[in-house]
């Protein structure tokens, strides 16, 4: 072998040149006793002519077989503008077999029919489909340029542990036998965080690393059990710092790979503000059909699900989906109600603003008046759709709106899918309330500090104490957040109190950790970003398993290993550990 | 905070600027009223002096506290040649205290007596020692500029899973076990060996990943249960062009890390003259002290030992430790010959090289003739030691000589530390034959492609069939290895049956791999190299624990966080799995 290009770079320029190229055969035809095959390597395809001398020898050869051939660079009679090589082909000298294939389950091209399960299983033929090789390539670019970037900022790279302590809080942990220590077990890290912060401890002042983390979660459609996370923590900096470095590398990254000029710096919208216009903390803000907040406009309606919501100390919010009021018959609002419902949202009511004024079951509890208001706070007119919740939840107006909004914007097609809109959303509750267990837990994650205007509200008003923590979105998907960290340890036992631990409790779960705070710890904070999620968003895929070379399906296996597995007795036995009698998975 | 400068940077140029530092308090002594303050960063340690009108106010301040302070450059009076900031000091203006410490339990100095059980439990303070920060920060610049090298010569960066498919050959697999699939297991990789020959099937032609890998092996003194491999794979290259992209990577490193010009390309030498001339396949090349085959030399020599080594087809080496013979008393030469005991080797013969002739033990066995004959093989000169061990096997020659080689040499200090002298070994046997299991195992593993040559040898002489398989060696370590792969279905299944595999077992194990490739695999072939052991070399480091941030101690255990731990039974009920009847190891 003695290639003397890839198949992605011959151009007009090269004709007349003798050239050697490998390749996989991509599509062979034949015309009369002329042979064209398509080579295929990850740099693209060139088309390579054969003359009739070699009409015998290459009966033996199919798609996937891999070729190299030698002969010349020819202008093409018939160019294809499709291709970069479109304008040349190759006259084949010789040729010779460099290793044959089996017929392939599936069609190695952009377009393929194949349902997903045969695309795992035979995933190294998915990827050698053109546009899997450039989800993948595209993701290296992604992380190459995060990296350029931290390390021109003199951010270290430092490799934190993957056999780590399991740690009750938060997801469920993966777990991990010892063979040293019979009965304990060390657990897959979630993520770095505790390491990292240790890091700041240390000195180290600016960390990095692109770290795989675990979850083993309940499974949901688009969700991986290990997933890899962007992790950047740093220390003696202002949020505002943060912040800078944090959009400074999106503004690289999406220059570097999209060729997008960003402007900085990223708006940014309190937690508050966020929910207020867009009933969720990720808003998607390439539309507008913001949500407006109607307590007021609706006060004196006589309307029993406003009315009742509003004395419930609850919510009236609706949107004004301009110009859409002929487009919606019943049958599509009856679809948007139930969309609202399985956000837990009674019901959905609305309005067909007319020339005349308005039309719909609820247009008879609003007086003149009331309607002028209700019309001059939505911004409508004549043709346009208004949706209504009242709930005494404030979460369920803004989940159940939230999700029609995101349901029109893609139906109406309301934005450009190749807009990147990024923001921030600042200024986060500490505390999420579970009715459930009738306790607190942390938003971001315990160790996330309270704005310091807010400390003293971790004891007296926990609903209302704020966070020095934020989130970074992109057309309505997390792409990631983080906060500045508690590093005063005071008031670390403070926050582990407001979330209901006992001093036993911290000193068991986190007492090696809080530990460490006392030596010295500088003040501190960072961000974690998701970079199987920014790749899908900057591939433009709608599945993370797309930017992943070998993913798990949605039941966390690998249909190509068929892992996990049962594992030989011995195995067990050292390990000393026993399989409980359940019925074991021996079908997969 | 509003720094203007980090400790390291400030030079005799900047006298008379307004400053602001932060920094750990590393050093606080007093002059009279006045305060010396070294204060720490990780860039480098600045010397602050305060007046008097600060005494009080200092007076609560201890090492390892963090301070802001604001002040002017003023030149020193007592220059300190030892830092880069040695010829300035800040007088202080004023200053705040960021955060408090504890007394701290270990010195935060570059010499330190803690024990190291001490420093990994508070290895965030362990790491705040400038020589740990520069191991760590000179780690990073070792994956930077192998990851610049490899990104800019089209190496695409893929991420492999780490919840993997058990593998019973080769080492223990750490097993994760599944709880959506209970009774099954996930492995966690020993390294992404498959996965980067599949990332070819699939077309990439140019891999690379800085991984972790895991091996649950019996624990020797500097190994740890994870470790990084820097993971590189290719198609479509011949051997000498794989070997010039690895020697091309060290030569980046060398020079990017250590400033040093590196000439390639690198000596190669074939494993057997390794191991003729040094015993062993990662010789220490710094000095010589070869060792010298003697079997034709002394094969008339009436010398039991050496006899009943060459009729059992065995082999007689000898040592020539030039001019020591001085040097070596009986009892030196008892503690030589207990080391090669160690290596299994009967007994060690020596002989003292005078001007008369020769004198020790073995010297009658030798007439004039034989002993003229073995002092020009050995190059040997009135005053020199030589040393000799025969044996039938020719492992245990080589070994224990080997071990006496490396011993001399770091004890007689025949070479400089900071020399680095990297070579390639190549053309490694395909096969070990264990005496125990009475079967072959792969030298490299079961993928390793033979020599063309030696093809017909897997089945006619497996001994002498020879790998198309290479090491990369410094100093007496070897950093990595790599081999062509077999990339025929046939020839793969040849290997298997060479291993003393079944059908059932390749198909069982390995068939899911196997499947892969007969869709159009290309020739390929890469390396793996050892992160950890090349940061412990560059840095100049003895131990592995040196340049990880958090390694586990030799009991595979985390002294910080403790991990592994018992969990909680409710984990391990929903895992499926039970602990065994161990005494669980609950002191840890």
């Amino acid at each position: 072998m003695n290639r003397t290009h890839n198949n992605g770079e011959l151009r007009i320029e090269n004709v007349g040149q003798q050239v050697e190229l490998i390749g996989w055969v991509a599509k062979k035809r034949n015309l009369g006793a002329l042979v064209f095959i398509d080579l295929r390597d990850r740099y693209g395809i060139t088309q390579v002519i054969f003359d009739e001398s070699f009409e015998e020898r290459l009966k033996e050869v199919k798609n996937e077989y891999i070729l190299s051939v030698q002969g010349t660079v020819i202008e093409r009679a018939s160019k294809n503008p499709k291709i970069p090589t479109g304008d040349i082909e190759i006259q084949a000298s010789d040729f010779s077999i460099i290793n044959t294939a089996k017929l392939t389950p599936m069609i190695i091209g952009d377009e393929t029919d194949a349902l997903e399960e045969t695309r795992m299983q035979y995933r190294y033929l998915d990827l050698r489909r053109p546009v899997m090789q450039k989800n993948i390539m595209t993701r290296h670019q992604i992380t190459r340029s995060i990296r350029e970037y931290l390390d021109n900022l003199d951010f270290v790279d430092i490799e934190t542990p993957y056999l780590n302590r399991s740690t009750p809080e938060g997801a469920r942990d993966f777990l991990v036998p010892s063979r040293v220590h019979k009965g304990s077990f060390y657990a897959l890290p979630q993520s770095p965080q505790l390491f990292k912060q240790l890091l700041m401890v240390a000195g180290f002042e600016r960390y990095y690393q692109i770290a795989r983390c675990f979850r083993d979660e309940d499974l949901r459609a688009d969700r991986q059990i290990e997933f890899t996370q962007v992790d950047v923590e740093m220390s003696f900096m202002s949020t505002d710092q943060i912040l800078e470095i944090g959009e400074g590398m999106i503004k690289k990254l999406m220059k570097d790979v999209k060729g997008i000029d960003i402007e900085l710096p990223l708006r940014r919208f309190t937690w508050y503000e966020a929910m207020e216009r867009y009933g969720i903390d990720k808003p998607d803000t390439r539309f507008g059909l913001e949500l407006v907040n109607l307590n007021e406009t609706v006060k004196d309606v006589d309307f029993a699900v406003f009315k009742n919501a509003l004395e419930a100390g609850g919510h009236v919010k609706g949107i004004n989906v301009v110009g859409e009021a002929a487009n919606f018959s019943r049958k599509k609002i009856d679809q948007l109600t139930e969309l609202a419902k399985t956000y837990k949202a009674k019901g959905l009511a609305w309005l067909k603003v007319n020339d005349e004024g308005v039309q719909g079951p609820i247009a008879k509890f609003f007086n003149e008046e009331q309607l002028e208001k209700l019309l001059t706070a939505m911004n409508a007119h004549a043709g346009d759709l208004l949706l209504f919740v009242g709930d005494a939840k404030y979460e369920v107006v803004c989940d159940s709106l939230a999700a029609i909004r995101n349901y029109l914007g893609k139906e109406l097609k309301l934005y450009d899918p190749n807009t990147f809109d990024f923001l921030w959303v600042v200024d986060f509750p500490m505390f999420e309330y579970d009715d459930e267990t009738q306790r607190y837990y942390a938003k971001h994650h315990p160790f996330t500090k309270p704005k310091d205007e807010d400390l003293d509200k971790l004891e007296t008003d926990p609903e209302h104490c704020l966070a020095d923590a934020y989130d970074i979105v992109l057309n309505g998907y997390e792409l990631g957040g983080g906060s500045q960290r508690i590093y005063d340890q005071n008031v670390q036992e403070r926050a582990f109190k407001a979330l209901g631990f006992t001093q036993e409790q911290i000193d068991a779960q986190f007492g090696w950790f809080v530990e460490g705070l006392q030596y010295g710890t500088p003040p501190h904070g960072g961000f974690a970003l998701g970079l199987d999620r920014i790749a899908m968003l900057l591939c433009g895929c709608d599945s993370l398993r797309d930017v992943i070379a070998f993913p798990k399906n949605t039941s966390a296996t690998c249909p190509m290993s068929k892992a996990p597995t049962p594992v030989a007795d011995a195995q067990l036995e050292e390990l000393g550990i026993g399989v409980k009698e359940y019925e074991s998975d021996k079908s997969e």
